[in-house]
């Protein structure tokens, strides 16, 4: 390491990316905490990104890596249809990055908060032994409707219900495998799904559209996909114990081409991997059928999966799920190596 | 690792431990974010607590890991005058944890939770190579005086204003050099040196008493001293731009009796030892001399350590202190080990 790597280097380097007010904080960075002028109910989340379990440096630019931190975690104010503000940032930074390694991964995380408005509110700085990033991200509901804030959550779900996804499925599946078997130059090749894994695009809009049109007697109930659909699909109808379960019609027409391309080469069943997906960052919901044809107009990107059942157990294309398919942090395949 | 350790195990232990609901919240664990109920202006920090960075398992039991991870957090509240409402906390686990440390962590921090009132909000589990918290925690300002709610900052100290500190400075530095050195055993012999490295007390109480206290046209300015004072008087004082310095007076006889024998049978000045300090968890504050007797008479354990200056630089007991001395998380020397 060439550069002295001090921490008013790195404090210095932050404040070239990061406006130090925002609108919505009494007090930014520099104290002990800063100070929020909530104007209603604040949906806030804390997620982990850490190296080695979530990303790779071998294969994510410093830019990537920026977005993709901040990007996991804003998808969670998606999935309850708030509207992001700002966050804070835990950095936990090994002796091999570099100050302009670190400018790339503040250029990355900054371009995605000024798209979304964001401040960055403080944060704590750490030696560590590889990159961790620990980011709590806090928005605020849809204040318009008049009644007070709102905002979506993953309970509510009945039978009948139409489920929908917002956003792909699978795709940041195998853009994962692709890169952890070939590296980054495989991404000429497989540019969507590489993209997928390396970029996700949190439904910031999309959910806060979702909340607005949902202000009804049986708004939608909705979460993130970030496990997969096998895994977040039962936890969205609290399964076993609701007794709910679902009927899915998921046609290979509507996969992204890269996927079937991807599963036919590779001797999968292109529906299965995108069911299993994992990391897609899609917002995965469920809604009255009377809501459908309003939500339709506002968001042409939204797609009909199945229905909610009242009888235990999901079916894919008219056969039964394995109820183990799903993802658990955990176990030893849910690693990236 | 004889249990099977699936992350529902981890979150059926974190439920044994706290509750899954709390009043200052309207949606607590289990959804994509938890909703906050603002009654006004929230205070809200993150810090990182990670092993072998910010503690070794070779010498803190898993009940003092969980017990610290909050307490660095609250801290920062403690420095705010706000009082302590909840926290998310982000865990990464190593393959070696076993349910029955984890549930020693929780106990810990449960207990610290509970005597706060404080309630888990939510947050996200990883494996990682070591253990990683990030906690983010928030509280609120004093809503008593009607003028909605207060809180103390770092900023705005005078000349003429009264150094004072609450808490002991110095005994986590040598406490820590004791555990490092001897392991766990040599707590017989210093016990108040290694309590105060493993179970630092954040001084909740006396932060809101100084925010309450303090509503007048010049509040106290406070922090909490984490990095040791030699660090943390130049921020506090904002030097060198403010162009503010300090004459400090320590004399050794208010030191921890601990302290001072230690230093001396290492040849060190126990005073030198006590400003360099770090982990402290001490507030370090400035205020008007005013308003010192009130303080004194809410806060016996408030200790004046010297008066801010309208000249550059720091004196300590009538010898100009280098600038250098503070601690960089960053330098070589900054590491446990």
């Amino acid at each position: 390491m060439q550069a002295p790597f001090s921490e008013n280097a790195i404090l210095a380097c932050m404040d070239k990316y990061f406006a130090t007010a925002h609108p919505s904080l009494l007090l930014a960075r520099g104290d002990d905490c800063a100070v929020l002028r909530p104007s209603g109910p604040l949906c806030l989340s804390t997620d982990l990104f850490l190296e080695d379990v979530h990303f790779r440096r071998a294969y994510f630019t410093p830019q990537e890596i920026g977005h993709k931190a901040l990007a996991v975690n804003v998808s969670d104010l998606a999935a309850c249809g708030a509207k992001p503000l700002a966050f804070t940032l835990g950095l936990g930074l090994p002796p091999d990055v570099d100050l302009s390694m670190l400018e790339g991964v503040f250029a990355g995380m900054s371009a995605l908060a000024e798209r979304l408005r964001m401040g960055l509110a403080g944060g704590d700085l750490s030696r560590s032994d590889k990159f961790c990033f620990s980011i709590t991200v806090w928005g605020e509901g849809d204040a318009r409707s008049g009644a007070g804030c709102h905002w979506l959550s993953r309970s509510g779900a009945q039978p009948g219900d139409v489920l929908f996804l917002i956003g792909s499925a699978g795709l940041a599946r195998i853009g994962l495998e692709l890169l952890e078997s070939e590296g980054r130059k495989i991404m000429q090749k497989w540019p969507a799904a590489c993209a997928a894994h390396l970029m996700p695009q949190p439904q910031v809009d999309a959910g806060q559209i979702l909340s607005r049109l949902g202000q009804t007697e049986h708004p939608p109930v909705l979460m993130d996909v970030s496990d997969g659909l096998a895994s977040d699909l039962p936890r969205l109808l609290g399964m076993p114990r609701s007794g709910l379960g679902a009927e899915l019609l998921i046609p290979e027409a509507l996969l992204h081409r890269e996927l079937t391309q991807y599963a036919r080469a590779h001797g999968k069943d292109p529906v299965r991997e995108a069911y299993l997906g994992g990391e897609d960052y899609a917002l995965l919901g469920a809604c009255s059928p009377r809501l459908l044809s309003a939500l339709h107009t506002a968001l042409p990107g939204l797609w009909e999966i199945g229905v909610v059942t009242d009888s235990d157990g999901i079916r894919l294309n008219g056969a039964r799920v394995r109820e183990d398919l799903g993802f658990d942090h955990f176990h030893e395949t849910a690693e990236i190596k």
